[in-house]
């Protein structure tokens, strides 16, 4: 999972004004009065049965031995290992008696830490002298994070590098850029201090690390240095690996930073045979950094920041390494004025095949509708964490569907499974089947249902999704036990719902964030508009503020550490597999599929509300004249024609009429389509959904009304002199969209 | 109708290499083993009961009624008359007994012949001189066409004018460009001939007029000067109006210069209130045109052009204006050689509404599938053949629809009607329509049936569509009764497919031409891809090659001129009637929807043997080094599929299965949106059909693969040094499209 979750909407920065109106707060609740279709979908006695037997045949063992069998090995995209996993849970497909199983391949441009003349990747301190080289090297970052205990040793461990960097050597003064944020470069320039022709060194952490670079080559600098700090990573006091679970100093992140997803050389279609493959350095369309990247860890970083020159950090900018006083730069202090850092990168492209696996079990009654599980199983190393808890878990749902299948249950929709290859990189796997598949899934995929890193914690679920699909999640954790009710008062929880009602800050139900990017699921609903969810076991977000966990992308992230301090039994990760069993099998079973347009409505008008009200909304009508009128209108038509739909699916539609609730179930498949505008978001033609899209200022959250957001973006300094009017026809382009979906839901139809 | 009709393909235009490889040749046989479809719904005795009643219904004489009632007065777009229309045509519906019948405006950019300070548009012949003025004018166009028979005496007939045309004055020479194609500008060139700050003179016919207006632009004119050559509108010795059908001297063609369909202001969106408009001088993406263009009857070019200096023509662009020697020019030999030609224009844009009216007929069993029939009702002055013809016609079949639903029978699926307003304009209503229903047409709608123009001669029915209906339309020709089956020896032709078989050149089946744009099938199939029909009786253009008519866009066009000279008893109409009858009950009520995809994978095999063995080809592999495998490939497995899966209709498919029957109608219904690319094509992110698409030098003719037309086009002269990489690119999008369509109908699935 490239994702260090952001809940919804953009943080309080508050120059960032454009983002603020549309934070909802989490804790949304559906209403009293208001019609649950998965309620509705009352079961019969057997479906009671095949609901109970599917969740008593998830067996935590199994996941475990899945997870130790998994993470054996690296399996890094590309690479031979990840092959062989493809063919293990292609095989794993057919034992369990699916009707197909098969890899399908695509061949994509993947990124290596290769190296050139024998050399690797470091980053440099230089000092020049009259040596005959006419300088030497005072310092080099680790090339390799050391084993520190067993599982790392004698394994074909690639060294932690960002992929896609450009390569080759830089050298320059550094500049502290704090988290690298649009927002902490525009500090920088308010400060006076310019990061032109500079190399930034910025932490890890906030947002996707592809936009650091973005950002750090928009504003002019020659390289980024990102790391670890322990103020992001570590928990002041606690062990680190091995001895516990926070990062150690040597432990480094990798990352794709390649801005966008899937393919860079076939955007926007398939990366088949007979591709068009547009020439790697012809086009910053394609989304390649134009300068490069490289992670180091905290115990490099401390090297390089001691050194710095400039003015001591404001607070918010002090990261967590003990003994180092934070300065902006730009360059070291005397005696250290005249030395330079280089950057040696030899991280390159290289064309490689994807392999993804499709297992599919055909349905019963409608086999051409599509519910849809997926994860991804490439890792930056072990993957213990990020993705092979995720594939552990989805392996052992895969299983179980199995065993009904074998006793001779079968779902009435078609049930397909994906293991996705090459999802670090930018999510390409399930990208470039999603494109290749795109007018079928238009025409029958109803959901997808996202598990990338199952457990990463142990506090609380955390699930994001599309709100017609709010119902479904909060019904399936009303159904699976928790993993350890042991840890609350006597009797408090029996559920996974009641551990998620406690702990989470909302009102009255648990919340449940929107979808930016960052895990397959962004495919599906940017380029195709199907419903999704994703969903992590996390730990508690407010008083340990980790994203998204400590040994994320690190080789510290190991079967041991998964074992030892965060699920030795797996009921974790059972709860996990059972949540997307019960999911899969009330989308895939229920007459009626459980995808509540009502409440996805409603949703869209707190959205509304808090973009109109907030500061966004009131520049919007105060410095750009524009008017909300249209756009209220529709929001309010959007409710009132939801309503009634629910409401005629609770009070009149005939159940018994095939017809009648195909189009019902077509109706609420399609929902979701009608936020899909074909023309794209401005600048970002394959992102289609007007109502989420991932932001971009931060790919892994979620902008509401991202066309809005993105052509109000820093406005004031903004000119383009139709810069009101790219606002005022976004605006029109997303009130066309909710007037799309009030047709879609009209009973006399149009 | 905005349509020349021109058949399969670019003609034979040997420098104009690009197209030639896919003008197949019409004519093309399904082949003896090929199912079809429309033959496997064997109809029940009361299904044929309703077939047979709905074609007794259709009554000539009501035919009549409602042309006589539709041409009484001028019925401009946006002009009062077009709204009384709109309330006619939605009682009729309401009387009929439809379930719903509604107009729907949108607020869109018209056209007018304004008057500016009390002067109409004129073209003068300007002698400066030593007046007051400085000038005199020695001859002016005229400035309406005079009435010749009691119809057009006092009634609100707008003047002949170019809707869309820049306004303004323009002063300059003349120069002499044929029918102002993009070819006719490259010959100029090559004859040294520069267009640049002339004002070009050019005679109507061959291509869209608005291409015409582009072309003189893009080369440099500084206005345009149409007119009917009687060449192109008149048959030597034959009678003109109002003592024949052909055109008079006086008279002229009106007719809109748009570049591109739909309201210019509101490209990608429907006019609706909520509408971004862009400003309407901001931007050349509005397709309007940059020029004055104006045009004249025979009459006045006659004046013009016998003044001109210069060589005499070639033999193909010799008119046949009497007494005239044609000559290029530029500007006036002596005496008139210091003169000029200024064209006053005072056309104006003006924010107007635009009436559609619909009527719907819900369906008994699926209601969420749409069938749809459409004419446009907006004319120039009277229409009496464009479009009341087809009108007049459609409103025929609505009735006979309402008779039959009044004696309990009910279609399947939903049965709508189109009335649009304002195609004259560039097919405005109808794309308006599509552009807000494109989710629910989407997900909904099985077909579109065009009747623009239902006769315009007696000769033979002239189809064009997508080839999954060639079945569908046969069938229905072979049920309708000939008009006049006297016409031919005894008993040789019972029905109209006889007589279309007997008369059409084609080997075994009687052709029907590809699909380009000038009518309202256009937005059907390029924004949503919707199989479509169009349709006219026509006269025999072998030898009588007047493209449409004589009479075209003229105030000549009056319902004397049909009742006199074209079909006194409408038997021409009421077979036109029929035909659109059968082949909407077909469609609306088959339980396997008569659309037939391998027919369509065939046809497509067809337009790719063309392209690979035509010149475009042989430069694609020879010039650009490219490769048609992949494409090859693709066909081969789309004609492979397609035949699979219409095998696995007649053969295997349990027609007593609700859904499984529902299924298979949903990928016959679906299998034309496989070929609708997001992406759009090159430069038109609306046009985005990558089989059948207007072509780029002339928007009523059909290029097949435009993307690679447009790519190819002028190659050898193209400076681009990533041309053959869009060539590529364009190869690539086409490939993976029918990969696409193969994908939906995998019986197996993916």
């Amino acid at each position: 999972m490239g994702n260090e979750r952001v809940f919804a909407g953009i943080g309080g920065i508050v120059f960032l004004a454009v983002g603020i109106g549309i934070g909802v707060l989490i804790g949304w609740y559906s209403g009293p009065d208001r019609v649950n279709t998965s309620m509705e979908n009352a079961l019969s006695e057997e479906e009671s049965e095949i609901q109970q037997r599917l969740l008593d045949l998830i067996d935590n063992t199994q996941i475990d031995e899945n997870l130790r069998f998994l993470t054996s090995e690296p399996h890094v995209a590309g690479r031979p290992q990840q092959y062989v996993l493809a063919e293990w849970v292609r095989d794993k497909f057919t034992e369990y008696g699916f009707d197909s199983s098969e890899i399908v391949t695509y061949n994509v441009l993947l990124s290596y830490p290769s190296e050139v003349d024998g050399e690797e990747s470091v980053v440099q301190h230089l000092v020049y002298n009259d040596t005959e080289d006419g300088y030497q090297v005072e310092y080099e970052s680790q090339t390799s994070e050391p084993p520190l205990d067993e599982t790392g040793k004698d394994k074909d461990v690639l060294p932690p590098f960002n992929a896609y960097s450009a390569n080759g050597t830089v050298e320059g003064e550094l500049v502290y850029a704090n988290y690298a944020r649009v927002e902490d470069f525009f500090a920088l320039e308010d400060l006076g201090i310019s990061v032109q022709d500079k190399i930034v060194i910025a932490r890890y952490g906030k947002i996707y690390r592809g936009d650091k670079g973005k950002f750090a080559a928009q504003f002019g600098a020659k390289g980024l240095i990102l790391f670890s700090d322990p103020a992001d990573y570590t928990v002041l006091g606690e062990p680190v690996y091995p001895d516990g679970l926070y990062l150690p100093p040597t432990g480094s992140q990798r990352g794709s930073c390649l801005d966008g997803s899937g393919d860079p050389l076939t955007p926007g279609y398939p990366a088949v045979e007979s591709a068009y493959r547009y020439p790697e350095n012809g086009s910053t369309y394609l989304g390649l950094p134009t300068i490069p990247i490289h992670p180091i860890p905290s115990v490099n970083a401390k090297y390089f920041l001691s050194l710095m020159e400039g003015d001591e950090v404001i607070e918010e900018w002090r990261g967590g390494i003990e003994g180092l006083t934070y300065k902006y730069g730009p360059g070291f202090a005397a005696p250290s004025n005249e030395s330079l850092v280089r950057m040696r990168i030899s991280t390159s492209n290289q064309r490689t095949d994807a392999w993804n696996v499709i297992g599919t079990i055909r349905g019963s009654v409608e086999p051409d509708r599509y519910v849809i599980l997926g994860n991804h199983r490439d890792a930056w190393a072990f993957g213990a964490i990020d993705p092979s808890s995720g594939t552990a878990a989805m392996m052992e749902v895969a299983r179980a569907f199995g065993v009904l299948l074998k006793e001779g249950w079968r779902p009435r929709r078609t049930v397909m499974f994906g293991s996705w290859g090459a999802e670090e990189y930018g999510l390409i796997g399930s990208n470039e089947w999603v494109e290749e598949y795109s007018k079928n899934l238009d025409n029958r995929a109803v959901a997808y249902l996202n598990i990338d890193i199952a457990v990463s914690g142990t506090y609380t679920p955390d699930f994001g999704s599309t709100p017609n699909l709010y119902n479904t999640i909060r019904a399936a954790t009303k159904l699976v036990p928790d993993p350890n009710p042991d840890e609350f008062e006597n009797g408090a929880v029996t559920t996974v719902y009641d551990r998620w009602s406690l702990r989470d800050s909302g009102e009255d139900e648990p919340g449940i964030h929107d979808l930016g990017s960052g895990s397959d699921y962004a495919p599906f609903l940017q380029v195709v508009g199907v419903s999704a969810v994703d969903y992590t076991f996390v730990h508690d977000k407010a008083t340990i503020p980790i994203s998204p966990y400590p040994m994320y992308h690190s080789v510290y992230e190991t079967y041991e550490l998964v074992k030892n301090f965060y699920d030795p039994d797996f009921y974790y990760h059972q709860a996990s597999s059972r949540l997307f069993a019960e999911m899969l099998r009330d989308l895939a079973d229920s007459k009626i599929i459980p995808l509540n347009c009502a409440v996805y409505a409603d949703r869209i008008g707190d959205f509304f509300t808090a973009l109109k009200e907030g500061e966004t909304g009131q520049k919007m009508v105060n410095d750009g004249d524009l008017s909300f009128d249209f756009m209220e209108d529709a929001v309010e038509n959007l409710k009132v024609k939801a309503d009634a739909f629910e409401n005629y699916i609770a009070n009149t539609l005939d159940k018994s009429d095939i017809l009648a609730v195909r189009e019902v179930n077509d109706r609420l498949m399609n929902f979701e389509r009608s936020f899909i505008d074909p023309l794209g978001l401005p600048g970002r033609p394959t992102i289609r959904h007007v109502v989420f899209a991932p932001s971009s200022r931060d790919s892994y959250s979620s902008d509401k009304f991202a066309g809005i957001i993105d052509t109000m973006f820093d406005i004031d300094n903004n000119t383009d002199p139709e810069k009101w009017g790219k606002v005022e026809q976004q605006l029109a382009a997303v009130t066309y969209a909710l007037a799309s979906a009030a047709h879609s839901l009209e009973l006399d139809m149009a």
